[in-house]
């Protein structure tokens, strides 16, 4: 017996996220299918990062215990053979037998693209959300730096969410503009509910005028969600890294 | 009676390319009938590039006749609301009655898109074409500087081409690397049909050791599409713009 991790990129836009649920296909069920095919054993995928509908990754990571004879680093290329073209393992090694991917310290990194540009581009339509008014990009740069480094972010987890704490630390949160596209890269030490997606509604809130970008700091000690923007659009958001620590 | 010129942006995937065709939905079919929505007539498009199959598109250009009253400059507003999200006007204005975008020099840019990591990767898969081994980049750039400037084409086009003369000024063919993708960007003054995708499967060859990149001018010398590398698939294909000199 063995763990196997698994580091998993997937375009998130026909699935109903990662996690399995009754309402339509996911990526935890089109792996855990394809290990079943290669292995023939029904697995149980532990995931490290449960994202929405819709929410893309090029490094979600999980891990399943296999008596298969595949070896662990082999198990990459047997499983795209049986994958859809729209989820690809793009590393497998094996790891510690009590390694869990959502009970170690990790380092997770996203981005959410922002294409601030008249009209939506064709060819990235599907992996940004567009925003047609220009952007101020400065007021955005300066309510971002409220929201790095320990805070409780309950104005920014969607209101349900089931979690014991709600502080987070945030390492950086950094504004990026290439060719149209405005990027916000966060790294953090994990993410509540929809806490990027409602952060980024913020930040395009403040890029249209339409918040002070000082007041970024009021919203967080309020610890209310109704003080936030709105949650943006699932299709700009992508999980691009996770570090394990 | 007025002349508008589009820029048109397009993902090509689902289409059998930009020209009206028995086969299947096609570019042109998809804004002639958009104008018709916004004009109630039946105009003849005149594209600037009649991209294949699966080819992508930043910035294609067509023209129409029209009487409506709607003004030149809203027209991508007025298309964009009728088109499906997979192509987008990205602009709109009025040109002399005798412009022809095929008949006038231009300058055309497409860029041809490798993914060169050891998988595929589920977000960009449908505009890059994959190559797992790794390409040698410099032999690539050496065999390019031979593309570069005025020469006959027939070794890089396909067979059948009904074209006067394959004599073409190629500006600039550079070699870009980013984050696991190689792009192709070439600047000429026209190309033959499939030329830009028989240049990237050539310089594939090249860059997986395959062909001798001091070997790229005979190739074109010797005026015989057998001695140039396969064509490459279409989805790493992507027109960029057309300036009209």
């Amino acid at each position: 017996m063995k763990r196997v991790k698994l580091t998993i990129s997937y375009d998130g836009t026909r699935y109903c996220g990662w996690q399995v649920q009754n309402n339509g296909p996911t990526v935890e069920e089109a792996v855990t299918l394809a290990v079943k095919k290669v292995t023939g054993e029904d697995v149980k995928l532990l995931g490290a990062s449960r994202t929405d509908a819709g929410v893309h990754a090029l490094g979600n990571v999980a891990v399943f215990d296999t008596s298969s004879p595949v070896p662990a680093d082999k198990f990459c290329f047997a499983l795209n053979s049986y994958l859809p073209e729209d989820i690809v393992v793009l590393d497998s090694c094996e790891v510690a037998a009590d390694f869990h991917p959502r009970h170690c310290e990790s380092r997770k990194t996203y981005e959410y693209r922002i294409r601030n540009t008249r009209f939506p581009l064709a060819t990235d339509r599907l992996y940004t959300h567009h925003v047609h008014k220009k952007l101020d990009t400065e007021a955005m740069r300066r309510a971002a730096a409220f929201v790095t480094g320990e805070h409780d972010f309950t104005s920014f987890c969607s209101v349900g969410a089931q979690v014991e704490s709600k502080v987070r630390t945030v390492y950086s949160l950094d504004i990026l503009e290439d060719g149209g596209v405005i990027t916000l890269r966060i790294c953090g030490n994990g993410f509540l509910y929809n806490m990027v997606r409602i952060i980024a509604g913020t930040l395009i809130e403040v890029g249209l005028g339409l918040r002070d970008p000082e007041g970024m700091g009021d919203v967080i000690l309020g610890m209310d969600r109704n003080l936030a923007g709105p949650t943006a659009p699932a299709k700009g958001l992508t999980l691009i890294k996770i570090d394990f620590l």
